[in-house]
């Protein structure tokens, strides 16, 4: 599939190293094609990597990943384009979190909305899929580096599109057992206030090399 | 020891039953002496258990429990008296979920604030440990009821009082290795804004009778 990875940091880097080890076309974009950390990515990528600003990455592409900062999606995919992300799915994968203020950072979005929610609000042709945003860059592509069924959550208002996307995790190795689908865009929400607790545990453990397993009798 | 459990709602009455059974002594606050809720505890709670206003409870305890909805707590705490909550451990279970828009509720606080600072502002004499408030109220006194090592937190600016709680927590069946402390009451933020998710995670699973425990490698 050709595939746009909007943003160059370590998360987008993740993303976009194991859709190139799967054998996709892989446009990394950025904010200025001549970017560093652009050219840094094209010099260790492998073959299926190309890079460009993000209106390039978006308008070859068949699905977009958002991977840029919470608090710059919203600009980054308005340079994108909304008709480069019309009938496309759009997996969102940023959090609103705002490191204005200090450490630690507050959400950017009230609790009466969430960022996946103003992302398709704003780009209604696109089918925006919320995932991965609640797991460190490394669990994302190598679930198996933790022990136990530990879970991804998917929520979108497509169900083509999540159903694309599940496709996408379980490629990234994920069992379908441990990919919940929480419903619609607004389920968001949940994911991305889980954010101040993920961070609060990252400090408490010491890492940011962990995940949460669901429980149930 | 003599413990004040403010509220007669299921998270109240589990709390009470479970302290009751240990052995404590258990005073249940309403907010009328007389109230239903409060006269239908009593008569099926054993011996240990009496009942009271707010301020009938926590006057005589030594520890209280916080178990009132999270937007009537300052209130009830008001009620129960400043005087009466000072130089005393007070375990903050309540989450501040605002059903007044309809589901799914919003919260009450804003993400660089939290229910259990508020109250520790509004009461700095006690103190106050946030723990429980992500657990549905069957688990919170028979965590073995699900398997795994999964995890309640704690947290508070007082060492001794999170100590006192975390023996608590252990009569109730945590093991120690599933209390996990993130610090200071602040880290409160991250047990309440996980709510939205834990919500989501109810409607997904069909249950309330479900928990999370952290991975690590």
């Amino acid at each position: 599939m050709r595939i746009a990875v909007l943003g160059t940091g370590s998360v987008g880097r993740r993303i976009a190293d194991k859709l190139v080890e799967l054998g996709h076309e892989v446009r990394m974009g950025s904010r200025s094609a001549g970017s560093e950390a652009l050219r840094e990515w094209l010099g260790e990528a492998g073959e299926g990597a190309s890079g460009g600003t993000f209106a390039e990455a978006a308008s070859a592409a068949e699905l977009v990943f958002n991977c840029t900062a919470g608090v710059a999606s919203l600009e980054a995919l308005s340079e994108a384009g909304a008709g480069s992300l019309a009938g496309k799915v759009l997996v969102d994968v940023s959090n609103p979190l705002d490191f204005s203020k200090g450490m630690p950072p507050t959400l950017s979005v009230s609790s009466d909305d969430s960022l996946g929610e103003r992302i398709q609000a704003a780009f209604p042709g696109a089918k925006v899929v919320k995932a991965l945003n609640t797991i460190n860059h490394q669990v994302m592509t190598d679930p198996a580096r933790l022990p136990g069924a530990h879970n991804v959550f998917v929520c979108g208002d497509d169900e083509d599109a999540k159903a694309v996307v599940r496709g996408l995790l379980r490629a990234f190795g994920w069992a379908e057992e441990q990919i919940v689908d929480l419903g619609g865009i607004s389920a968001a929400r949940g994911t991305e206030m889980y954010l101040p607790l993920w961070l609060r545990l990252m400090g408490s453990l010491g890492t940011a090399d962990f995940n949460i397993q669901i429980r149930v009798p």
